[in-house]
């Protein structure tokens, strides 16, 4: 079978040509004889994929020297507990740590939910009332100025809604859950005290979490509890290999990360991002049949859920779509309807191919 | 370049047959048109592939009905601490669990000093004054009949040691860390509450860690900060999906659970490893240059470790081995010295031609 458009939400496509390098290098990379999956994490073949990883992403995002990048396991799940553990600081009087949420979806109510194991988690903002179809006013937010960081999810993948304008959070260090827009467009990686993300997404393969963090972030005077590899400082000193990393995963992101650069670096990718987002929001807003869910202010480039307002309509679409190789268009379980991720590997073609199957569907079932 | 002969501890030798397959459906795995690194793990295809490892491990292993089986990320170092987060219990007078450990090499003894995080962590025996070249007597061990658990590292990695016996623990469960054991030989899984090990030795890429724990262990009433994706609940309720799993690796492992299988299953595997370890061993028994470091009734099927005296001949040795195909011979750089790992995937042509290039070592430097 031909390769199919893939509009899974991760995890997602990869760049053919990153895919087509994994498979000519698997049984020898670059002439050391053994696959990626085999060689030693101490070995100088793996040093330099992770060296080289390391300095392409600093480079694609710009990363200033006062901030480590660490290559972790756990998907951000493992993150909702470590950046408490790691950041809450309990406070002279015993009384335990704070930090303020902002609630503009399920995986920031999820990571909200977690820190409150851990201190004294505040709900600033939450846009559940709306059935987060929209991301909280960032001029309007009642942020306390001695928490220990603010917490947002700057993509919501489920909703697809993205940060139109980041929360000004003072001298308290902002926390951002990147997972879904991660190395889809520059970011100001000076504003924040930490950015993470799942690498499932925008960057490579699932088993990879990528955390960006200020130097006076990573600190020994963690929660006492927080597992020694959990602990930033753990990872940060010893260059992410404190214990054997997810060496494959790396590597991938690596590739991608190679691929990202030849291709003009994140002001590029952005420039075809907003390409194909408007190509496929366009459409949606002149559609009769499909409507966008999310609120036009703060729409994600990445992720564009849609219904016809009809849960048998929308099912016969995505079984539809399937069938004629557009694969995983049904939106997240929790909320049904369609969802299209047009993360950096999708190509246009692929949301042009989206968009003329609509409109075929649309005219059989007017 | 031809593949190399690859002695590393992990990441380790893979079979050629599934690094080949692993190749060849990189880019449209059995005609859905997608890599596995690319499909969600909600979808039929990846829900085929985890299903289908669990059952042929279950298979090789004999996993009874009452253990459940997950595929977690996170290594052998995030278990260190996940262990005394499940398995220990405060007690009604409100005083911390207690678990037994048996300190046999440096495994054990990070996995010790990380449960001492969580409770009284105690030491039942060490075989660190004898340099960890052997392991402590199962049948004159201190154990507590109140312990939450007894905890053992049965193969020990760096010191190339065994448990040639399993300590009889009554009631109190034995938790094992089997990470480069795995799969090796037939385990009896009923005299365990807990098996785990991370892939990269025996089973598959780093990246995966697999725990095969008794139901009656799998329970809510963990340490109350334990990470809600580090609880077993959590992920035994959801079938390893409560996150996005290591999809990839755990793909590539279901590829060498085949490959077992095709192969007699894991009493055939015993075979052929207890036959490449005969070789080598016998070797070392008769040689006058090289000298194998751990005690011979305790010696692992999996790890040798060996010495000439001398660690500029050491280094001379690795250094030429290398030079001919002979990879990763260098011992752990906490005990310096040499280490061949003769996983599964290693050839019994591999350790002859090791042992071929040995006597001409010896031959040429006595």
């Amino acid at each position: 079978m031909a390769r199919v458009y893939n509009f899974s939400a991760g995890p997602a496509v990869l760049p053919e040509e990153v895919l087509r390098q994994a498979a000519s290098e698997m049984l020898d990379y670059r002439g050391c004889g053994m696959s990626v999956m085999e060689m030693s994490h101490r070995s100088a073949a793996f040093k330099g994929i992770i060296e080289e990883a390391e300095a392409d992403l600093r480079e694609l995002l710009g990363v200033p020297e006062s901030y480590r990048v660490l290559f972790l396991q756990g998907g951000a799940t493992l993150q909702f507990a470590a950046i408490p553990m790691n950041l809450m600081r309990p406070r002279p009087d015993g009384s335990s740590g704070t930090a303020d949420y902002i609630v503009s979806g399920s995986w920031s109510k999820k990571a909200f939910k977690e820190a409150k194991l851990y201190g004294e988690a505040r709900c600033a903002a939450s846009s559940e009332d709306g059935g987060f179809s929209y991301v909280p006013d960032a001029d309007s937010l009642d942020l306390s100025p001695d928490a220990d960081y603010v917490y947002i999810c700057q993509n919501e993948t489920i909703y697809g809604t993205r940060y139109p304008k980041l929360p000004d959070t003072g001298n308290v260090p902002l926390v951002s859950d990147a997972s879904s827009m991660f190395l889809s467009e520059p970011m100001d990686v000076s504003r924040y005290g930490l950015i993470y993300g799942g690498a499932q997404k925008n960057i490579g393969p699932a088993g990879v979490t990528i955390v960006v963090v200020r130097d006076d972030l990573v600190r020994d005077d963690v929660l006492p509890f927080t597992p020694t590899i959990m602990r930033y400082k753990t990872q940060a000193d010893a260059g992410s290999l404190s214990n054997t990393p997810p060496a494959w995963g790396i590597y991938v992101c690596g590739l991608v990360f190679k691929w990202l650069k030849e291709r003009g670096g994140l002001a590029a990718a952005r420039e075809r991002n907003e390409e194909k987002a408007r190509v496929l929001y366009d459409y949606l807003d002149q559609s009769k049949l499909f409507k966008g869910t999310a609120r036009k202010e703060d729409r994600s480039l990445m992720n564009v859920p849609f219904v016809t307002g009809s849960d048998e309509l929308d099912a016969r679409f995505v079984a539809e779509a399937k069938a004629a190789g557009l694969e995983s268009l049904k939106g997240h379980r929790s909320v049904g309807g369609m969802r299209a991720s047009i993360y950096n590997a999708m190509p246009r073609e692929g949301v042009e191919a989206l968009v003329r199957f609509m409109e075929r569907f649309e005219a059989e079932n007017r």
